[in-house]
């Protein structure tokens, strides 16, 4: 077994500490990869505040940045060194109809998930990238295209993919017009790609004070959501509206800016949600969800962004102060993103 | 004023009757038309049980075919004698970003309706079309496209062009797979154009017996959307499904059997309705509606009929049997449109 140290939550703890964890040898179709950066997302926090006593040993962390230390024998596309990311999904069926259309996010075995999943060949618990080191098939590891900071691309691989998903699924390119509600680490990236694309973007966001922000992020506009005669005057307006808030809400006067055949494109795991037929009906427009992405979408997002310069803006932290950022995270104190520097567990 | 005979519900009558109605003198831009043919609709049986003693004059009928009897001063378009088809709207604003883009069904002033409306000039109510005859502004009436038979043409108006709309939208077309639900008078003319447009077209319906009818209209297959292991066999199958259902159902189901970027196009007012998010978000798959059409799309959706061979299957009753065609239609007893020939009333 490998060895390396992580943040960890286990036992009776409340918070993570570092602790020493083991990952598997390797098999032929493995690659170890030194974790270099790992974001901080909503989902470790939930995670986190989820975990009960007696539970299994929890390390968060899947959206990653790293270094390759060692290949499988049967690894032909990576070698040691290469530059590396990893999201969250380690592994899938490979044989479903989804994973055969390249969606392995939506395995219908499930697929194995980068951290509180089960390993599918071994059967052992799946471990995440707030650590010094992790071991990956190899087909659900990605190359780094050359020009990213690794750093600021490390949230590429959970909220750049999944705001990657809807923005190609709508097609939006030049002469699309895209919202996004909600200025998050979600939000900030849907701007960014949405405008990369050759979209012109508006935010909808219940804070007016965040005018300046979305211009800097490349937005033309900002609408306070809770303006109604603002609302109305985008009404019909969107062909594209990226919904990144994650608690329930109204999607009412969101549906009522989408514009005639657009859609509504809600991120968070928001359960059951309520629509009026008649917001649907008037204008043909859809309302719909997705959650990240598959590996080829995967990919061809992070040479999208290579191409087109776009990282995360993040705020990086030493790995030992990882409890700052879950706290700041909480309290909303964060533009966009968490980082941690994972160096010194490795 | 014109004279004609409508049937009509009126003072405290619970039953419709002939009696006298008058149209207006045709304005410059007006056409007469003679209805001939004009079909029984859901919506006209809901008109009849919702009005109250007091309420003005209603005469139901919103999907007609007939011939112009005669022509307003401006009107270039249209000659005395020829066939024509009129269907639920008869005016809107014109200037609306809605009415600009071809779709006055959803005009921002709200269109004006073939009955139950009120005529933006005059400001007298409109009645609809189980009459002798209609007078209508010009724009609003369609040529019937040569080799459409009049009678099985009328329901096109209504259930042909709302049902015209979302496999429109949805691009429906060879290799596209397409689910219909319920088989009543919109159901069985979207499996005819779904079938024309080249679709591969399966029925859901909780009848299982009506699968030779299904097949008999085109569909390759009818799976009883009650049995849920023949659900689960159509599970992430469909590219749009079409939900013809116009009572409140658990739309749960039917969205597990729309494919990846797929959808499904609820077509019933079935007010507010509530879908798990993550039968949306696994597949990416979308829920939407649609109402009626615009004047573009109903004139397409005729001229596609007629080049394709599609017609209503219909039953015609004279139009003094118009409460058998009632009771019969609260019954679920037709197959598939009862059509009024009004011939007796000009």
């Amino acid at each position: 077994m490998r060895t390396t140290t992580a943040l960890a939550l286990d036992g009776d703890a409340t918070t993570v500490a570092p602790r020493s964890i083991t990952r598997r040898e390797l098999r032929p179709d493995d690659v170890a990869v030194r974790v270099d950066w790992c974001g901080v997302c909503h989902t470790d926090l939930h995670a986190l505040r989820a975990r009960q006593v007696g539970d299994p040993l929890l390390v968060p962390g899947h959206e990653a940045t790293g270094t390759v230390l060692a290949v499988g024998a049967e690894v032909a596309e990576f070698a040691v060194g290469d530059v590396v990311a990893v999201g969250n999904i380690v592994d899938s069926c490979g044989e479903c109809a989804m994973c055969r259309a390249g969606q392995q996010n939506w395995c219908a075995q499930f697929p194995t998930l980068t951290y509180g999943g089960t390993d599918r060949v071994d059967g052992t618990p799946t471990l995440g990238m707030w650590a010094g080191e992790v071991v990956v098939r190899a087909s659900f590891v990605h190359p780094l295209p050359a020009g990213l900071d690794p750093a600021a691309a490390a949230p590429l691989l959970c909220a750049g993919a999944t705001v990657w998903e809807p923005l190609r699924a709508a097609g939006v390119g030049p002469g699309s017009r895209v919202a996004v509600v909600g200025l998050g680490g979600l939000g900030h990236l849907a701007v960014k790609l949405a405008v990369a694309l050759g979209a012109e973007v508006t935010v909808l966001s219940r804070t007016a004070g965040k005018a300046d922000d979305a211009r800097a992020l490349g937005a033309t506009a900002l609408v306070t959501s809770t303006d109604e005669r603002a609302m109305a005057a985008v009404a019909d307006t969107f062909d594209l509206v990226v919904d990144t808030v994650a608690v329930p809400h109204d999607l009412g006067p969101l549906l009522r800016t989408v514009a005639v055949d657009g859609a509504l494109c809600s991120l968070g795991d928001l359960g059951p949600v309520t629509v009026q037929i008649m917001d649907l009906l008037v204008g043909r427009k859809k309302l719909t969800s997705s959650g990240s992405a598959g590996l080829p979408a995967t990919r061809e997002m992070l040479q999208f962004c290579a191409d087109h310069g776009v990282v995360a803006d993040v705020e990086v932290l030493p790995a030992a102060r990882v409890q700052q950022a879950l706290d700041r995270l909480a309290d909303g104190d964060v533009r966009y993103r968490f980082v941690l520097d994972t160096s010194a567990l490795a």
